[in-house]
């Protein structure tokens, strides 16, 4: 008898943050891979800020998540069966595999992943899309130049971390904007980062005025709202905001607030640029690499906030929103 | 017995629409110039958006005209003393000579002009930072390419009119944003703009998306507010938003309303880049002979808007702020 596959499926179109009642919790069999095809069972399940625009009905750079659809997802996981030529039984892969326990998909968009490298969840963290959107985020989009001064929002989650050490790396002036005690420790005392700001208990704005003493010339923006204000009025001449996202704003019951100071890219001669990961796909073997070298030389480091079970999913999701996850937070499932 | 001096001194910062209790009317004695000044009868007053920002108590790129001080505004005039070698009586020259009827100056940033190659009023528009902004708004920080689609607003303004007719003159499909019929028959059957939209009776974001069927690639904003946000909404992918002003902002008593839809710039991989014409002063020439060469050759059109009598600044500047100019605003004096 072949095992059944649970899954999420999207219910309804969430209003805030979405609710247990917006998720279908599914049980159905796995099916069989089609010639073309292989089966993979899914072992962890990364939950990701952009997860929440994904089931938003408007236009954006892929369509929505349907009502009725399996929720889209990015994991790992190891191949069961397969007709695709590309794939073994055994092998370990990383794709849009969805939220459930097994997918069957056609090959496209699947990579293989090398456990013995680095330990799987890294797959999900520096070395999957997290790593990828801070290190094209930063560099090709900021293009920081050393002895700069670069601030990042969400400084202790999954891809600003990664940006506030690559930045050091680069022998920029870092500083972070991270939410409560521990994380601004944990982001200078365990990441190096110089300065952290913690907008739960500063006024934000004067902060960077105190720790950027010649403004802020990289602003990595993954949180937009009140801190993206705060950026913005202290930029230096010629500053880049990289603007990855925007999670203060995402379980808005009404419009994303814009920044009503965004006359300051005219004062400051300043740019506000948006980037997509996808778009450098044909380069993340050369970043990986890259990566995987600074990780081995104990310059990059990472931390993983793994809850264990597909069932939950919607609670799990809303740590993102909340601020309450440390590290990259992903699912491990079965 | 020397001429008298009628000047506009700041009285009080205003709170939205600048008020006639904002300013102070003044008769004072014109002064003599001291050894390396000259002594300038103003002849022709440039009345611009930016005027509403000097007045504010913010920092931005100048610092804000104190309460007490002359107005700040560019100007032409003529030379009727000079203690400063660089000019001699009767020279035309064009500066930041304030809102007066005659000026003292150093000669630091005073220009001469020729009014036998142009009419002098030229100077204060196409050849003046008007279309100084226009020309490296559009070319340098825009980067449009043939074929493109550019669209500009406040297009019948004096910038949009030239930002318009360079994007044209570069072979761009150019759509133009202005209120009324007058101004959108003005902008393509005068100025040969592809298409114009009516803001005050169209769905602008429905009409950008008939008129650019590809989407927007490049966007030169003068105007912000909802109309910033229509253009957002339609971006085509990599397109640059060059933020040049926000003039339905300006007289806000409240912040200045940020695009609510700016993650657009995600989706879109797209740039919003501020600029200021003051960064081009070294290839002001330069521009100056392109832009004289297309008007000698009937292909780059403008016009003034003159009212008489320096008394009427207070409510002449308001007409800016109502779109009721037509054409480059300026005063004549004397």
């Amino acid at each position: 008898m072949p095992p059944t596959n649970h899954k999420f499926r999207l219910a309804a179109r969430p209003v805030g943050m979405p609710k247990s009642s917006d998720w279908t919790y599914a049980e159905e069999p796995v099916g069989e891979p089609k010639e073309g095809e292989l089966l993979v069972q899914v072992l962890y399940i990364s939950l990701d800020p952009a997860m929440r625009m994904w089931i938003n009905d408007v236009r954006s750079y892929m369509p929505p998540v349907g009502i009725g659809e399996v929720m889209r997802a990015l994991g790992l996981g190891i191949v069961t069966a397969s007709r695709n030529p590309r794939f073994a039984v055994g092998d370990h892969v990383s794709g849009v595999f969805g939220v459930q326990e097994y997918a069957i998909t056609d090959g496209r968009g699947v990579t293989k992943i090398d456990p013995r490298v680095v330990p799987l969840p890294k797959y999900l963290n520096v070395l999957g899309m997290t790593g990828m959107t801070a290190y094209f985020g930063l560099l090709d989009t900021g293009q920081p130049k050393p002895g700069e001064t670069v601030v990042v929002s969400a400084a202790a989650g999954a891809v600003g971390a990664v940006v506030g050490q690559i930045a050091k790396i680069k022998n920029c002036h870092v500083v972070g904007i991270a939410g409560g005690a521990e994380k601004c420790r944990y982001i200078v005392q365990d990441l190096g980062f110089d300065a952290a700001i913690d907008y739960k208990n500063e006024d934000v704005k004067q902060s960077l005025r105190k720790q950027c003493t010649k403004g802020i010339d990289v602003y990595f923006d993954n949180v937009g709202g009140a801190i993206l204000e705060a950026a913005l009025a202290n930029l230096a001449r010629g500053a880049r905001i990289v603007v990855c996202g925007a999670i203060s704003q995402y379980c808005n019951t009404g419009p994303i607030a814009g920044p009503s100071n965004y006359l300051s890219l005219v004062s400051n001669r300043a740019t506000m640029k948006g980037m997509l990961v996808i778009d450098y796909a044909d380069r993340y073997a050369q970043a990986g690499a890259e990566m995987a070298a600074w990780m081995a030389a104990g310059k990059l480091k990472s931390r993983e906030d793994i809850v264990e079970g597909l069932t939950t999913f919607p609670e799990t999701l809303l740590k993102l929103f909340k601020g309450e996850n440390s590290g990259k937070l992903m699912l491990k499932v079965g």
